[in-house]
């Protein structure tokens, strides 16, 4: 049986310009032009009105004239959506130097209702429980999308520099049959009948993958049932997660680190220019070799007993200001943490084993980043899950893995929002994330 | 307070070769390399024994005459991890038409038990529940570790298109409110002490981000709870979705769609032509423009009564099989499925309003990708849930988002296990999922 196949050819409307593009026209005043976009804002003037038109790229100005066309205008309230064409002119004081005249406006849907911000003010007004509250109209804020396009940005700069590095991206289950990292902060699903949780890191499974890529990472969900509400936790937050083997020791993964942080920040310059200059982002630099200290040097800088087990958030700012004044860096490697604070599976210093072959990255005085070199041998994880009494079932399977042969290796976290939170000198964390999940907010 | 940073720079070790780099020491024989692995197989012959190294890259075989160091391979089964020093030998019997000669090996853990599946058999012997259970260690066989190269090649190809296209990487909450795709197949959250639910989708996500960031992209778990145990159903799996703005009708997002799985085939080829020879998959073609049929002639094709509401499995092989025959396409768009059998958020054909502005992609017979033009306006979502008669309350948030300028738009998802399945003929999705979740298992 033969049927012709239909075309899925669409009548081609006249070729949509971006407002970015629009100062390729300050050569060739009169091109006709599209632009497709939203009403940000209208000012209307004794004898024109001036609209200004955003789309992915920014925002064009138009100016209209015509009466009829000043009365349309009149209903086409401000998030409206539009198509405008019309004429490109050299206009210097036009954002871009081109402006658009003598348009014709269609609306492509309904005149909106009035948004809950006022979404062309060059700042955001409204306190965060408003912003969040609305996020599916707020995020359209050109500050609040340009501080998310960082983070897309620095999606792209991590994949990259792992790719060029010979690892293999995963994509590990975030429904798990047993808690690995800590009992209590866990999510319960009802999985057909009986519990599963959600997954707090793909732990486990970053490490088992080693044992088939050598070099892994993932960029996922991962969950922390977090019953404190701080501005620097979420229930639910992007990880960047990595993992290598064949590793001497933890300073491989340090340097590793050091690239991903690079590339990263490499990327932002790339392909986020416009929002570092929206935002007057301070960008850090990433040296080629960071500063490392020891923990107890962090304790002794800090100010702090010799005997703390950790390292408070006041500790870590004063080990931020320390890097930044000694080293002019805005990021230091604390490394060495107490063995029996650290996760299970972190590697001890075989010279001195109470301290770990485990590291934090602290950005700007805050903890950005969480990682190590870790077990590789069965016997040490039957054993340090026997020392610290934890029940064999639940890590079953997770040990089982290290029988068969898994190389000497480690890796690290960066938690996105985080690292967006710093960048942009965020209050609180809620205010980079695009639709946050904690304590008391579970929607939109 | 002034403490030296220590180095981070531990002793260079000789700098590592990969066995798929060996060929490039043809013309530099005795050169010493250091291969860093795992014992993939051993041969003892009578006068020497063939250790064959497996790293990310490949294999290398390594030659061992001395007395010593043959015992020594006796005590290292396969999957021990090692470290093997010798000299690059040119052998045109040899993998790459180098082995390793006189070399002293280390290994850098405890001898490995004996794996559950012989991983050097050419191909996997083992049924599937044992691959499953014991996927730690079975994904490491060449064939598993190539299948999923395939799907994170198609990751990478899937980003490279839409990041070169204007798109923004998005990542939207697992952990939502209310159920909105299918109110049935949910998991339920126990989100501190009230209800949650895990996203079947991030359906409701990527189209208010339409309307901040005008094209957006996702690559995520998505969650359904399937009461069913078939072939080609997991309770988790990737979830690859696109959703664009200022769209003329869904034939914009079949075109997107069509450069996307072309650009995801471009980088199978680019980044794992191993993948492709060992499993010699047959990569499809993709045509610069994609056969489209409506859904009446999908039926009349199918040999089905005029008056079915949807295609089954049979029917839609029954396309395939009749796209490659007349078209020599291993892809066919159907488009037009009855709007009252398509998710309520369809765009009705505005002219003939039964049939909706949605399509599937059949892949090989199998339906692989859904997408549609969406509904835009406000009261179009207030009518159509109403007319469905579904509780307003669940889709609030959601049906809010659309007073405020949504523009036309349209989109789709791909699941990446199915894709996967389908170029390597995968009986069972389950066989390309690197830890498959469904109705029975929750583990490893």
């Amino acid at each position: 049986m033969s049927i012709p196949a239909t075309s899925q050819t669409s009548p081609a409307p006249p070729q949509r310009t971006l407002a970015a593009d629009l100062p390729s026209y300050v050569d060739t005043p009169g091109t006709e032009v599209r632009l497709d976009g939203w009403v940000h804002r209208r000012r209307r003037l004794s004898q024109l009105t001036f609209l200004v038109l955003r789309d992915r790229s920014g925002t064009a100005q138009i100016v209209v004239k015509d009466p009829d066309t000043v009365a349309q205008v009149e209903g086409l309230p401000e998030e409206t959506t539009i198509r405008v064409t019309g004429n490109a002119s050299p206009n210097a004081q036009a954002p871009g130097g081109v402006e658009i005249v003598e348009p014709v406006i269609t609306a492509l849907g309904e005149p909106s209702d009035t948004p809950p911000v006022e979404l062309w003010r060059p700042t955001v007004t409204a306190g965060l429980p408003t912003m969040l509250d609305h996020a599916q109209v707020t995020l359209r804020h050109p500050r609040q999308q340009a501080t998310w396009r960082l983070a897309a940005a620095s999606l792209r700069g991590f994949r990259q520099t792992l790719d060029a590095d010979g690892y293999t991206e995963v994509h590990s289950p975030k429904l798990v049959a047993s808690a690995t990292e800590s009992g209590a902060h866990v999510f319960t699903v009802d999985y057909f009948g009986r519990p599963a949780y959600l997954a707090q890191s793909p732990q486990f499974y970053k490490q088992v993958l080693v044992g088939v890529f050598e070099r892994v990472y993932e960029v996922g969900p991962v969950f922390r049932a977090e019953p404190h509400d701080t501005v620097r936790h979420l229930a639910e937050y992007v990880s960047l997660d990595v993992e290598l083997g064949f590793i001497h020791d933890h300073h491989d993964v340090v340097r590793v680190l050091r690239d991903v942080v690079a590339g990263m920040v490499a990327a932002i310059h790339q392909d986020a220019a416009d929002a570092v200059a929206l935002l007057d982002v301070d960008v850090p630099e990433v040296a080629a070799e960071l500063p490392v200290i020891h923990f107890t040097d962090a304790l002794a800088i800090a100010g702090a007993p010799a005997d703390e087990p950790d390292l408070s958030p006041a500790h870590e700012r004063a080990v931020g200001a320390w890097a930044k004044a000694e080293h002019g860096s805005d990021f230091v490697v604390v490394e060495g943490y107490p063995t029996a604070n650290r996760a299970f599976y972190s590697h001890p210093d075989p010279d001195e084993p109470r301290w770990s072959r485990s590291f934090d990255l602290i950005f700007r005085g805050v903890e950005l980043v969480s990682g190590a070199q870790r077990l590789h041998r069965y016997a040490d994880y039957v054993r340090v899950l026997e020392e610290r009494g934890y029940p064999a079932e639940p890590y079953a399977a997770y040990v089982d893995a290290f029988r068969y042969g898994i190389p000497p290796h480690g890796g690290f976290a960066i938690g996105l929002e985080r690292w967006v939170a710093r960048l942009v000198e965020a209050e609180n964390i809620r205010q980079v994330t695009l639709f946050p999940r904690d304590l008391h907010r579970l929607a939109p």
